[in-house]
C-alpha cells in the first residue's frame, strides 16, 4: 500500500534509501543505546551531550555535508572518479617503480581483514603473526643491504633519508650534512627541509666528486646508489672518504638493484635507506609504501621506528616482540630523535611476503630481466641514434635524443602519449626511462617506436645475433656483481608455491588478535570498522596503478577526491584548507609547527620558537616540536581532575610571551575528557601572540559536535586512520593531513616535482614527504567513510562513541577507580581505569592486560597517558553485547585481584601473574598450579564457544633487549622442533 | 650481460616469461621432485609415467595449447573478454533478479580461500562452521516457505523442480504430474525433459484452472507463486484441490516475496522449491546460485541432496553434521531417486549470510521497497495508457503496451536499449518488469520514460498525492499479507552490523579445515589450489553481473570465453563437442547419458536402454542411469586386482547385445589405477553396439597424458571442480561439462530461452539446467587455469600428480596394505589402503580418520569405493614437506595401532578411540585416561608449531538421525553457556 497522506512525496516514503551503512557502521541498535542510556540514568543521547561536551563550543547547526549514500551509490560514484584517471605506462622511475602485487597476497593480505585490522602489536602474545612477517621485512632488509640491522619501515624514503640525516647528528660536535645532487629530487627536498631550522647547517648539494670535507664538520654525507639517472658507480672510494673524515655514510639504494648489485653495506655504508614498493605493492600515486632503514650492529639502539626483535617466553620458547621500546617518543619525548610512530608495517609485511614468495632465486630472476630489458632497450637507442650518457645501469637507461633525424624530445614524447607511455624528463633534450618488472616484449617495442628505431626487438636482437656480439654490461658480471648470499634462511626459501604461501599468511593471520575477533578499545587509537565498500577503491587499478609524478591530466580522479575530501574535512573541522602530504599523525604535527614556524618568519617573528605542551601530552608532540627546532615549554596538568593547569598556562604564556609560538593541545584530552575551558586556553594564547595546534587524535569525538576551527584551533592534524575508518595495518598505513585556517595557507608544504596548482601567492616552508599528496591511495577510505555517513551518520557516530565509552566507564566504575572525568562526571570517547591500588598486591596493569588475553581481549592503552592505568575507547563500531563481555572481563579480573587480596589466591602463581595462558601450558600434564585449567582458559563462559588463543606465553622483554636479534635467527636456536621440517624442506629446495 | 649465442633469439633469452604460474601451482619443486624419484627408485618422471601408464593410451605429441600466460598476462587477456559483455539494467525476472551483495559478504566469504576450499562437510568436527551456516540456510528456507524441513541447497531451480517430481512419484501407483502452465519456461522444460524416459507420463502442462485428476493417477502438481507473470494468486483452494485429489502440492517461489507473503506451506504446499540467488548472490550469467527445497516433516527423508542435522558429540555438545547420509546416491546407487551429490553449498551459505545480515526485518523493508517500486511503477504505465492486465502483484509488472500514441513495444524496446534496460518480451505487445532490490529513484524515471510517461515519479507522487489518494495493493495489507513471524531465531537477530558480521563469519571460518590450513587428500575429490588468478574474474562485474537470459549480443565477452575453452577441452580430452549445461559431475553423468540415448533413438534403436556399470563405479553413476530411465547392469570387479573383470564384462556385453546401450567406465579406475586394457574395453563395447561413457572425474590424472577420446569414449563429464580448479567450496558449486564425439553433437541439451547458436541439424534431447551454460560465472576459473599450464604445465601437472601419488604410496606401503596397483605395481593419481586388518583390535577407518584431525589433517575418502579403506589422492599441489607429514602422521598412527594391539594401550579408552580431542577435553581438570594429553593432541612435533583443533569432539551420528533437528535449534537447548549472550543481544535488537 502506497499512502499519498504521508509526509513528503510519495517516492520518498515509499522509497526509502537503501540500505543505510549508518547502521552497519554503529554497534548498538536503538534497543541497546536505550538500555545504556538507562545504565547511565539518561533520557536521550542529546542529553548526555549536553553533559559532556561543554555548551560554549557545541556547534548548533547540522554540518554542511550530504545525505549518506547508501553502499552500491558510493561504489558506482567512486567508479566515476576513478574514470577519470588514466592509467598509463610510467617509465619515469625516480624510486617508484611498477611491479606484479602477486594475487595470493593481494587477496590474503592486502585485502584481507585479518592483516589489515591489528593495531601495532605491543601485544606480542597475540602478534606473534606479523611480528614474525616483520621480522622477515627486516631480514630481508639487513641481507640485501648489507648491514645487519633494519627496522620494521619508515613513512617513505625521503623522511628515511631525512631519518637518517638525524642519526648522524647524534654527533652533536658536528653540524654539516653533505648531499650528492644525484639523488632523487624529492628526497634531496625532504631532507633540506627537515635540516632547516635546527642547529644544522644547510644541507650542502654537491656533485659527490666534490665533497669538502675541510673543517671537520661534517656529521654525515648522503648518496644515492644507484643513483637518480640510474648510474651504478663506486661508491668505495667515496664512502672511505667519507669515513677517513670522521663522517657517517648514509647510502639511499633499491632492493631490486641489490640483487644483482655488490651492497653498500659491503662497501662500508653506515647507514641505508630506501622505498620497498617494488617489491610486490602497487604505486598508488605515491603510496603507502614501507621505506626501510637499515645500520650497523653498533647503531642498533639508535635506529628510528619500530624494531622486531627476538625474545622469549616464560616457557623458554622463542617469541618475537617490540624491540628497544624506550627509544620511542612517547619515553624520550623531547629529547627522542624521531617522532615516527604510526609508520608502513602492513606495507612491510606486504614486500616481505613478496621475498617470502619469490625466494633469492626468483627475485635475481626479477632483477635480471629487468637488467636485460634495459640493456636491450640501451642497444636499440643507440641504433636509433641516441646518446646514453650513463653507464653501468641498473634499470634506468637515461637517453640524450639525438635532436636531428626528425627524433626529436618533442616528437619522443608525443609518440610516448600515443603509446601512453610516461618518461622522466629532465630537460628538451634528455629524458630516462626506467624499467620494471612488468616489462615484455610490447612494451620495449612501444619504446623502441617511439625513440624511432624502426625495427622490433626481435630484430634488434637478430641484428645483435648476426653481428655475433654480446652486449656486455659492466653492471652483471662485472666489478659490482653482488658476490654475498642473502635470504638464505628458510624462511625465505619454502614457500613458493601458491599453496604454501596461502597457508603461511594464513598461519599467522591466525596467531593476531584484529578486529576481526573481539574489540580493541586501545584508548587514543580509536579501533573501528574499516568498511569493505570504504577499502575496495585502493584496490582498483585505476587508484593504484599511477605514478606520483604523472602529469596532472593523467590523475584527474584523484584531483577530484582530494578537493572533495578536503571541503568535507573543512566542514567538518572549521578550518579552511587541508594538506594531504603527511603520512602519520606524527608527521602532521611537525607539518603544521613547521608552517606556523614558517608565518611567523614571513611575518617578521622568527625569533618566535617557544611551544607549550601539556605534561599530558603524547610523545609526539614534543619530539615534533623538537625537530620543528621548537623549545619545549611544559604545562602543568592536575593529576587529580586531569585538568590542564590553566594557572600554570597563564603563567607560561605569559613569561614566553615574546617567544611564544604555539600551544599544542589534544582535544578531548588525552585523558578523555572536554575540558569546559578549552576556548579560554585557545583565547589566551592567541592574546599572547601565539597559535593553537590541535592534536586531532581525539577527533572521534568531536565529528558533528564541535569543531576545532571554530573554537580556536589555527592548526591540527587528522588520524585518518582512527576517526576516517583508515585500517592501522598493524602499525601503518596512515594519513595526518593537517587542517589550517587561512591564514596560514600560503605556508603549507610544496612538492618539487608535482607542486600544488597555484593559488595566491604561496611561501611554502618546504617538502614533508616523498610525494605530494601521501598515501595517496588510501584516502579514498575516508573519503567514502564521510559519503557513506553523511552529515547525520557522523554526528551520530560521535555520540555513540561517547555513549558507548559512558557506558563502559559506569558500568566499571563500581569496580574501578576512573581516574578522570569532566564537571559533570562524564567521559568523552574513552575513560582512564587507575589500577595502582592492586600494588600492593603486586598486581600491576601489565597483568590485567596479560590476562584479558585469556578472556580473548586485547588490552586496553597501557602505557601512556597515565604510566599503569588503562584508557579504555570502545569507539561507535561496537554493540552493548561486545562491551558488555569486555566488562565482565574486567569485572571478573577484579574478582580474581580480590582473591588474591583476599588471601584465597597465590601471590606469585595466580591467574593474572601468569598469564596468558597457552594451549600448550593448559594441555600439559604437569598442572601444579594453585589454580585449575579451567580457571586459566575457560574463566568465561563464552570462552567455550568463541576462544582466541595467545601463541606464546608472556614475553620476556628485558632478555630481549640485552640480546638483541632483529633479524631471523638461524633455525637451530629454536627449541621447539617444528621449524626443523621446515628447514628440511629449505634443504631441498635450496 | 645480454648473450647472443644462446639458443633463440636474445630476447627470448634474455626475457624469458615472467614469473612462470606453472611453479606457483606444483607443490614440489626439482629438489622434492628428485628424492622422490629415488624413493621410488626411479631415474625419470618419463620412467614412472611408462611404467604407470598403458602404452597404447598414451599420446606421442603434446597438446595443441598455448604457452603458459603469466599472471600478468593472463588478466590483462581476461579484462578484455569482459569488456566484450555489455551490463544492462536487467528487468527480465524469471527467476533471476539483481541484489547487493554485501562487500564485506563478497570479500570475507566469497572471495575468501578459507570459506570457499573446503570439502563438502563429511568430517563435521572440523567444519562445525560451515554446517553452522548451511544450517541458518536450512532454517531461513524453512521458515520463510513456511514448511519444516529444507536441504542445504540444489543445483537450480529447475533441478529442484525436477527433484520435487521424482519425490512425487515415490508412489508408484500415480504416473502422472501436472505443471501449471505459468511456472517459468526453463523450470518447465527442465521438468519436462526429466520426466521423459520414466515410467512417468509425459507432464502435463496446463492452465491451473483446468487441471485434471480424473483418473486418480496424478501423482503431484507443480505449481509457481507468484507465477511467472507475477501474478500473486489463491492457491489455497488449489491446493485444497490438489490434496482432494491424492496429489502432492509442488509450489515453485520466490524467497523475497514471501516475507510479505502468506507462504505456500501455510497454504496447505508439500513441497517448496526455488532459487534464492537475490539472496546476495550475484547473476552471473546464470550462476552459481543455491536453489532451494523444502517438504513436510513426514518427507524429511525423501528429500534430496544434503541435508545438514543437529546432533550431538561425545561430551554432549550439540553439534551439527550432514544427517541422513544413507539416502544418498553412494549407498543407495541404482535405487537412489537422485543423483545429486555436489550442490551449491558455498552459494547457499552466501544466502544464509545475506539474511543473517539483514535480519528480518531488513529483508521485509528491502521486499517492501521492491513492492512499492513496483506499485509506483504500475501506477505510471497505466496514466502512460498502457494496460497492467495481472493484479495484484509483488516484483513484477506485466504490461501491454498501448499500441497507439506512439508507444508501441518497437518504440519502447528502441527506447529501453537507448537507456541500456533489458525487459522481458511475450510478444509484439507485451512485456513485463521485474523490479528488485537495487531499484532507485533513476531507475524509475528511465522506466517511465521508456514507456512514455512525459513526466517523473516525484511528479507522478505528487499527483496521487494531490488527488488524496492511496495506490491499494492487494499483496501487502490484502488477504495475502504474511502473518506469521520468520527469522526469529537469535542468529538472525544479531549480525547486523559489520563489525559484528565479520566477526561472525571468521568466526565459522576459523572452525573449518580448508585447504589454507592443510592437505585435504580426498580420493577422487582432487582437492587442489585454486588460484587468486584464476578465481578473481568470477567477481568482475562484467562476468557476475548478467543475467541469463539477456541477447546475445551483450554477452559476446562469454561467448569467446566458452568458445575458447570448449576448444581447449575438446584438445585436452580428444573430444569434439562441449556442452556447458550441467552444473556437477553428476549432471554430467546424466545429460551424456541422455545424449547417448537420443542418438539412439533417432537412429532407430530407441529400445536399447542397458546400462554396465563395474560395481567400483560412484554411486551417482547407477543413480544417473536410472533417472535417464535405463537398466543397470553391475560388472564384476575382481577383488584382489580392482581390475574390471573382462570376462564378466564381455559376458554381459554379449548377453544384453540387443540391448546395450552404455558402459558408464571411471578412467583411471575408482581404484586409482590405469587398466591396462582399457581400448580393449572400450572396443568391445563398441563392437556390441554401444556408446562408452567415461566418468571424467579422475581426469586429473590424464591432462597431456593420455586422452579418453582416443582411446575410446564417446561421452564423458569433466568435474572442472575437481581437475579444472573450481573451489568446491564446501559441497558446491561445481561444473560438469561434458565432451562428445562428433556423432553425439547433435543430440546435446538445448534451451528454451537462449538455445545455442545452430550449427547443422540439431535434435536435443531437452534441456537440463536453467540456464543454458549452467554456471557461467565460475568457467573463467577453469579457461585461466588452462591458459596459464599452458600445454607444458597441464602435462606437468598430471604427472607430478601420479609422482606425489606414488610417492606417497611407497612410504605409506611399509606400513599399511597397499590395496590395489597396476600391473607394474604402480598407482595412478590416488590409492586405496585397507584398514580392514585393524579390526582384531576394533579399529576402523573412522578411527583413523578422528585421529588424523588430532593431527591436523583431513581424512581421506572413507566411504568409497572400498567401505571402510582409505583412498588418498594428493594432487600435483602439495609439496613433498606436507606430503611426508601426513605420512609421518599415518604411520604414526600405525604405531599407535601396534601398541594396542601390543596390549600396550588399552583396547577402549585410547587415542584413535577417543578421536579427535578438543581444547575443552584436554584442558580439562578431569583426565583419567591411560595415554597423556600430550599424547593426545600433541603426538606430533610440528603440532606444537601449527596446530588445527577440531571444535567439537567426535559427532554421534546415530543419535542424530534418530532425532531429526535440521534448523537452528531454540537456544535453550544447547548446554553451553555462550550462546546465551547471543540470545540476550537479540532480545536487545528484537
Ligand atoms: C594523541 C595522539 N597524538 C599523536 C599520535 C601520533 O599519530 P601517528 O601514530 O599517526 O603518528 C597519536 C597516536 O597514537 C596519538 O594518540
Ligand atoms: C568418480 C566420481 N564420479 C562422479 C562424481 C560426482 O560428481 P559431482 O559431485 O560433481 O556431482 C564424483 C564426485 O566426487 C566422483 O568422484
Ligand atoms: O562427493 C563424493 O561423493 O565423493
Amino acid at each position: 500500500m502506497v499512502d499519498a497522506g504521508k509526509k513528503g512525496t510519495i517516492y520518498q516514503s515509499v522509497l526509502p534509501a537503501s540500505d543505510s551503512f549508518i547502521r552497519r557502521h554503529i554497534g548498538p541498535g536503538p534497543q541497546e543505546q536505550a538500555a545504556m542510556l538507562q545504565e547511565l540514568g539518561l533520557q536521550s543521547i542529546e542529553e548526555l551531550i549536553d553533559l559532556s561536551v561543554p555548551e560554549n563550543i557545541r556547534i548548533n547547526h547540522q554540518l554542511n555535508l550530504q545525505e549518506p549514500y547508501d553502499e552500491r551509490k558510493l561504489s558506482l560514484r567512486i567508479q566515476k572518479i576513478a574514470e577519470e584517471n588514466r592509467i598509463f605506462r610510467s617509465y619515469i622511475g625516480m624510486g617508484y617503480a611498477d611491479c606484479v602485487v602477486p594475487k595470493c597476497i593481494r587477496r590474503g593480505l592486502f585485502e584481507n581483514a585479518g592483516w589489515i585490522t591489528q593495531y601495532t602489536p605491543y601485544q606480542p602474545e597475540i602478534s606473534q603473526g606479523r611480528l614474525e612477517s616483520l621480522l622477515n621485512y627486516q631480514t630481508m632488509v639487513s641481507d640485501l643491504t648489507g648491514l645487519p640491522m633494519a627496522n620494521s619501515s619508515l613513512l617513505d624514503e625521503g623522511t628515511a633519508a631525512a631519518e637518517a640525516m638525524s642519526l648522524c647528528f647524534r654527533d652533536k660536535h658536528k653540524n654539516k650534512f653533505l648531499v650528492d645532487e644525484q639523488c632523487h629530487p624529492q628526497t634531496i627536498a625532504v631532507v633540506k627541509t627537515r635540516a632547516r631550522l635546527r642547529e644544522w647547517k644547510l644541507t650542502y648539494l654537491l656533485f659527490r666528486y666534490y665533497f669538502d670535507f675541510t673543517g671537520g664538520d661534517v656529521a654525515g654525507v648522503l648518496i644515492q646508489y644507484p643513483d637518480t639517472n640510474g648510474a651504478v658507480y663506486d661508491i668505495e672510494q667515496l664512502i672511505q672518504k667519507i669515513h677517513e673524515n670522521g663522517a657517517l655514510a648514509v647510502c639511499a639504494t633499491d632492493l631490486l638493484a641489490l640483487t644483482l648489485l655488490k651492497p653498500p653495506g659491503e662497501f662500508g655504508a653506515d647507514i641505508c635507506i630506501g622505498n620497498s614498493q617494488r617489491f610486490g605493492v602497487p604505486l598508488g600515486y605515491g603510496g603507502p609504501h614501507a621505506a626501510f632503514f637499515a645500520t650497523r650492529a653498533d647503531m642498533a639502539r639508535l635506529i628510528p621506528g619500530r624494531v622486531i626483535g627476538v625474545s622469549k617466553d616464560t616457557e623458554n620458547n622463542p617469541a618475537f616482540r617490540l624491540a628497544l621500546q624506550t627509544r620511542e617518543q612517547h619515553i624520550r619525548r623531547a629529547k627522542a630523535t624521531s617522532n615516527i610512530c604510526t609508520a608502513q608495517a602492513l606495507l612491510a609485511n606486504m614486500s616481505a611476503m613478496y621475498a617470502v614468495y619469490h625466494g633469492p632465486k626468483g627475485l635475481k630472476e626479477i632483477a635480471t630481466r629487468v637488467h636485460n630489458a634495459a640493456l636491450l632497450l640501451a642497444e636499440g637507442l643507440l641504433r636509433a641514434g641516441h646518446q646514453i650518457p650513463v653507464e653501468p645501469f641498473f634499470d634506468t637507461v637515461k637517453v640524450i635524443c639525438n635532436m636531428h633525424i626528425r627524433r626529436n624530445s618533442t616528437e619522443i614524447m608525443k609518440r610516448a602519449t600515443k603509446c601512453k607511455l610516461n618518461f622522466r624528463k629532465f630537460d628538451e633534450t634528455t629524458v630516462s626511462v626506467t624499467l620494471d618488472e612488468t616489462v615484455d616484449e610490447n612494451d620495449l617495442n612501444d619504446l623502441l617506436w617511439v625513440f624511432g628505431l624502426y625495427y622490433n626487438v626481435e630484430t634488434l636482437s637478430r641484428k645483435i645475433e648476426a653481428e655475433g656480439r654480446k652486449v656486455i654490461s659492466d653492471v652483471v658480471g662485472g666489478r659490482f656483481e653482488r658476490a654475498s648470499p642473502y635470504l638464505q634462511h628458510p624462511v625465505f626459501n619454502t614457500y613458493h608455491t601458491e599453496t604454501d604461501i596461502v597457508r603461511y599468511m594464513k598461519h599467522l593471520e591466525n596467531k593476531d588478535l584484529s578486529l576481526v575477533h573481539s574489540m580493541i578499545p586501545l584508548g587514543s587509537c580509536t579501533m573501528k570498522l574499516n568498511g569493505s565498500t570504504e577499502l575496495e577503491p585502493s584496490s582498483m587499478p585505476e587508484f593504484s596503478e599511477l605514478h606520483p609524478f604523472i602529469p596532472s591530466e593523467q590523475a584527474q580522479g584523484y584531483r577530484t577526491l582530494f578537493k572533495e575530501l578536503e571541503t568535507d574535512l573543512c566542514e567538518i573541522t572549521g578550518f579552511d584548507n587541508v594538506c594531504f602530504q603527511p603520512n602519520s599523525g606524527a608527521q602532521g604535527e611537525y607539518t603544521g609547527l613547521r608552517t606556523i614556524k614558517q608565518y611567523y618568519e614571513y611575518h617578521g617573528q622568527g625569533h618566535r620558537n617557544v611551544c607549550l605542551i601539556p605534561k599530558s601530552a603524547h610523545g609526539t608532540n614534543p619530539a615534533s616540536a623538537t625537530m620543528a627546532g621548537l623549545k619545549v615549554e611544559e604545562v602543568a596538568v592536575d593529576q587529580k581532575t586531569g585538568y590542564i593547569d590553566m594557572l600554570d598556562l597563564k603563567k607560561k604564556a605569559e613569561k614566553f610571551k615574546d617567544t611564544l609560538i604555539s600551544f599544542m593541545v589534544t582535544y578531548p584530552s588525552t585523558y578523555g575528557i572536554f575540558e569546559e575551558n578549552i576556548r579560554e586556553m585557545c583565547d589566551l594564547i592567541h592574546d599572547f601572540g601565539g597559535q593553537v595546534y590541535m592534536d586531532g587524535a581525539n577527533m572521534n569525538a568531536q565529528v558533528g559536535i564541535c569543531r576545532p576551527g571554530d573554537f580556536g584551533a589555527d592548526v591540527s592534524h587528522l588520524n585518518l586512520h582512527k576517526t576516517f575508518c583508515i585500517p592501522h595495518g598493524g602499525g601503518g598505513p596512515g594519513m595526518g593531513p593537517i587542517g589550517v585556517k587561512r591564514h596560514l595557507t600560503p605556508f603549507l608544504p610544496t612538492h618539487p616535482i608535482t607542486p600544488p596548482a597555484t593559488e595566491g601567492e604561496l611561501h611554502p616552508f618546504g617538502v614533508i614527504s616523498s610525494s605530494a599528496w601521501g598515501s595517496s591511495a588510501i584516502l579514498p577510505i575516508s573519503w567514502a567513510y564521510i559519503k557513506l555517513m553523511g552529515r547525520k551518520g557522523l554526528k551520530h557516530a560521535s555520540e555513540i562513541a561517547i555513549l558507548n565509552a559512558n557506558y563502559m566507564a559506569k558500568r566499571l566504575s563500581k569496580y574501578y577507580n576512573l581516574q578522570f572525568t569532566g564537571e559533570n562526571g562524564y567521559v568523552a570517547h574513552e575513560f582512564i581505569l587507575d589500577v595502582t591500588p592492586f600494588k600492593s598486591v603486586k598486581i600491576e596493569a601489565i597483568d590485567i592486560a596479560k590476562r584479558l588475553q585469556d578472556y580473548g581481549f586485547h588490552a586496553p592503552t597501557m602505557s601512556w597517558p597515565v604510566v599503569g592505568a588503562l584508557m579504555i575507547e570502545p569507539t561507535e563500531c561496537e554493540s552493548k553485547m561486545e562491551m558488555d563481555r569486555y566488562c565482565d572481563a574486567l569485572i571478573q579480573i577484579r574478582q580474581e585481584i580480590m582473591n588474591i587480596e583476599e588471601g584465597k589466591m597465590d601471590p606469585v602463581v595466580n591467574p593474572l601473574k601468569m598469564a596468558p595462558h597457552t594451549q600448550q601450558i593448559v594441555s600439559s600434564s604437569n598442572w601444579n598450579r594453585p589454580y585449575s585449567r579451567e580457571q586459566a582458559v575457560y574463566p568465561a563462559p563464552w570462552l567455550r564457544y568463541k576462544k582466541f588463543w595467545p601463541s606464546c606465553a608472556r614475553v620476556n622483554d628485558e632478555y630481549g633487549d640485552r640480546n638483541l636479534v632483529c633479524t631471523c635467527p638461524p633455525m637451530d636456536s629454536y627449541e621447539s622442533k617444528a621449524p626443523e621440517v621446515i628447514a628440511d624442506k629449505a634443504k631441498m629446495t635450496a
